[in-house]
């Protein structure tokens, strides 16, 4: 690939518009040709507009990038990640689509559309087969593929290795998850400092259903949801990165501890996905440890692409109990939806190539 | 009631017998004549002993109180209040039983015994039964009593409003749980700071346990634990006191969300429990919007006596799901072995009292 | 005083005004008549229009209120305490004091004003001199008057008792402050948890200023300020509420510790003060432990109205040094603004009274 | 340098001991080749023995290196980390001087004796001449060279710039530090979640004294400390890692802030110390926000070795306020020790050799 893929941020802003700036500085397949901003911003070098909340310096090159507005007239690029809002996503991004950008997003927007790939692509790549249908459904010469919610993420590739292994009838699953996933200014300082919030409003009935379809199969009528339930307790709690979530499961068949972890343990990325550049390596560790994963020790694990397990014990009810972790702005946002764009430009998906 | 009763607090230094000098510091039956504390602390202050860590002012008498060691010899009192590590209970305990005392424990040594109340006195006050056949089986006069472990409290309470309307098949219980609930120093304040520990040594196995003993029956052979299952995940969170817990149930016969919220609503103490001082009043808090309980804003909820009830919603794989929150070093520690004292001298039970 | 007097709060909303409720819920002189509100919760219930952040329940008089708009017209009170923002507060406050009102102020829109009193009822009562000028000077029938920035507070009245025992020349403070001095939302929790913010605007400004303004003498021009220099550093900390201030002073003559421990101690409110129901009592507690005061442990000392001094100890620059704690939503707010309607009843200064 | 210099790290379980094993992971010069314990942990593994409390994962090396006693018999090493307690270590780190080895210490056992170099190379390199004098005095093939506290670190590379350029009559700190400072398990959780304790002890002292013997002078009696005078106070603050400092300088003659900003930001290491693999890059960061630094976003500049200076502005008392800011267990304490030893080694005064 001689020279790299023009690429843009929608809602560059944002905590995971931010992200988002600071994964792709240096990425070996893009660059970022432009940053949108909301009408106050436009015009302000990023530098001036975007209140930089996350740990590693704002790049130079973003620093002095000037904001444009969320529109492809002002986004000479080929691919346009979006950290939208889902209300504004929902209007703006098939405007890209239409225009023959590849949008990968974030946004809860087209999540539940039959024709629009919920894509994690270590654990179904093989579902971008509906952006085919959906180029001609809805007549775009681009594409949206979308990447599930931040508590969904981590759960379904664990639950992905299970699934492939032992089949999955019941899951019940109980959230802690990280102030960041609110974005910025996001949760007030009063109410989390000395306290747990018991409610993310419209969490739980994402983590009930995205696994079901990033679990789904590929089928005439596009992707249809895997036959298994689920049930989710969503809290937030006192933490900048990083969401835990405890989970039980009742199999499709019965499983020792020993064979889970080896299912678990070994579980592989598909060979489409192992060779792109963000692929989490591993893309499951597993830790031994009583009292693992934990925010403040796991959150960089495979710079913050792995998803850590831990704590493999029976359940008294059901089959297993685990915890699961996953970084909420990396893998479970911003790395998640270049990862995505990595795995199109791989199968050769970008608009105007033939396929 | 002309004079009153003489207790001791035994293991007073730490942080549940703080809050054992804190609630006892005026209570209208009870008067503390004796502190007691480990070897070094014996013949030293309260004052100078105790690293006090709760927010209200240490009482003036207990200042000046000279420590004692946790011997019966020691303690000139007819109720003895058990702080103490849960080895050391085991060995403890029972000699104070032996001299006559009535033991209220907050340890795990004894709850187990088939023979021993595990007590809540809103819960199920007639399991004092057992007293009788302890005594003779052990040849006390007098007994050891003891309350469940922190997260079981607040969880049984609610329980047991939906078991005594519609009966219970299973229950999913994930615990966000304080930092005070592991005594002082306990928790180090770099494994909490930013972070979740999803593991509490020994933890889960109470709380699947406990409450089916709680809600079980007196037999000949004692308390038969009561026929449902639990599974339990139980997490550290960064905050100071309060225990909150969500659960998911599978009832006995089906119930809507109304029919649930009355009976949590409407759950009464048993007549014993409600004349006793320190009875939660109510017993139970129903809490209607989206995001409460939490713990910074209902701790205090019926000083800190009420289990409060929130998010009370249908539950796709059992019937419903809800939050519990419970103030966990009062009603689930100090303020439960004070009113299951209240309830034992209320029904007649101190060591030469005729029954 | 047979009937109660009526009052309003303007800015009733925020976490401010939610410390005015809460504070004047069982007042002995006052009666909330009204509650205002911005434009959008005009109309509204207070419970639908308020998110509560404070640990103490809503009362429920103030639940079904209905928000009115910050006019005269609306409220038919004779004192109102405003909790208003300083822009805002800069054009409604004058329009009711023009109506006859006291206004009772926590913004810092006309704090500088000659004619208008800074006030800590323990510190300096006699300020309220400067009234009468200001009634004549801008023809209000009403009056403002205002008490100081939170931060100020605690520390003018450790001041206070060193000032007029031994003078002061110089005092260098850093603040180490509550996030609830932020308001709410405030302070975004990505921003202080494991965090510390060495900023907040324009605080430092006030801080090198009020203290000399409320030490300061009423003359002929209204009130001048007293003769000596402050340094502030501010900062804001992962605190929900009460502000900490570590200080050093240069006094005007030299001064042991156990002389300035007595000054300190010995403090008393003068004598117009004591006898408000709000008086702090005692107004300065003097620990002894070398590590009080803290924030968890002593911010409802004296039900949150106390000023908490503690490390006394000799500073190796200038004389002393030493930490100041207070409460900055009670004794720095709104439980300050309610004190100063107290002292201006007490001096028969509500307007159509004679003085 | 063909074949790396064999280290031993004194202490390594504890939390400054895990940095020296992180830091020294992959170090250019030192290969690590015996880890101690206390008595318990001797013989066992060290994956075993330490509780691993930070971020970066425990490295493959050490897990399976066996602690081994304190004692020079047992460390075939030529340098010597020491993470030791200060009581401990003024017994153990003469044995490994007078052995033959160069002790780097973190412990302030010997910070205070004149022939001791207190060392920070970017800031006073030419300080180790007394070695020599040490050695000829003890008696020792080896040596001890000790690095200052972790909060007099970063405020003394800030003051040096501006000793260099103006002078210094005068200082007024005040830190706001974090909990790693106190080793593992250190401050209690209990102690800090929503709470500030304003005492470390023994902390002011060492703040107050250390710089001034850092920018000392070396004189025939051993280093002379600076003619300069500082007040501190000290604080514990909720945050992980990183050390905020708040500091009034009175300079030796008059400075604008661009003068004062221009020094900051131009000061470099002394040549001898820039060659070193671990010289800070750049030794200062001047940041120009109104708002830095802050813990959670500065602590990883240049690698956790850089100091972080920002809010530089006039003070109304002295001459210039700002904010320093320096990773307590990098700069401050592990990091710190490992440049000192490759000073030591680039100067030629590991034992055995000349100079």
């Amino acid at each position: 690939m001689s020279a790299r893929i023009p690429v843009a941020i929608l809602g560059a802003t944002g905590s995971v518009g931010q992200r988002f700036v600071q994964l792709l500085a240096q990425h070996p397949w893009f660059e970022v040709v432009a940053l949108t901003g909301s009408g106050r911003s436009v015009g302000q070098s990023y530098a001036a507009a975007a209140h930089w909340v996350i740990a590693e310096e704002m790049p130079a090159w973003a620093r002095e990038m000037t904001l444009v507005a969320s529109d492809p007239a002002a986004c000479p690029a080929r691919i346009v990640f979006s950290a939208l809002p889902s209300a504004i996503a929902q209007e703006v991004e098939p405007r890209f689509a239409q225009a023959g950008a590849l949008v990968c997003s974030n946004a809860a927007a087209f999540r539940e559309a039959a024709d629009v790939p919920l894509l994690l692509p270590e654990v179904n790549p093989t579902h971008t087969a509906v952006v085919a249908r959906q180029r001609q459904q809805r007549g775009w010469p681009g594409a949206i593929v979308t990447n599930p919610n931040c508590t969904s993420t981590g759960l379904t590739v664990a639950l992905k290795a299970l699934y492939d292994a032992f089949g999955l009838q019941a899951v019940f699953v109980t959230s802690l998850q990280a102030v960041s996933g609110a974005g910025y200014p996001g949760v007030a300082s009063l109410d989390i400092l000395d306290n747990v919030i018991p409610y993310i409003d419209g969490e739980e009935a994402k983590v009930e259903w995205e696994p079901r379809k990033l679990l789904g199969t590929v089928g005439p009528q596009g992707i249809a949801a895997a036959d298994f339930r689920i049930s989710a307790h969503t809290n937030r709690v006192a933490v900048s990165d990083g969401h835990l979530v405890c989970v039980s499961v009742k199999l499709g068949r019965p499983a020792s501890v020993a064979e889970a972890a080896a299912a678990l343990r070994d579980y592989a990325a598909p060979a489409v996905c192992a060779e792109l550049p963000s692929c989490p390596r591993p893309v499951i560790r597993l830790r031994a440890e009583p009292d693992r994963p934990q925010p403040r020790l796991d959150r960089t694990t495979g710079r913050g692409m792995t998803t850590v397990v831990g704590r493999l014990r029976p359940d008294p009810l059901f089959d297993l109990k685990f915890v699961v972790f996953s970084h909420n702005t990396i893998r479970g946002a911003a790395g998640g939806s270049i990862l995505n764009a990595e795995l199109l430009v791989k199968q050769g998906l970008l608009a105007g190539e033939g396929r």
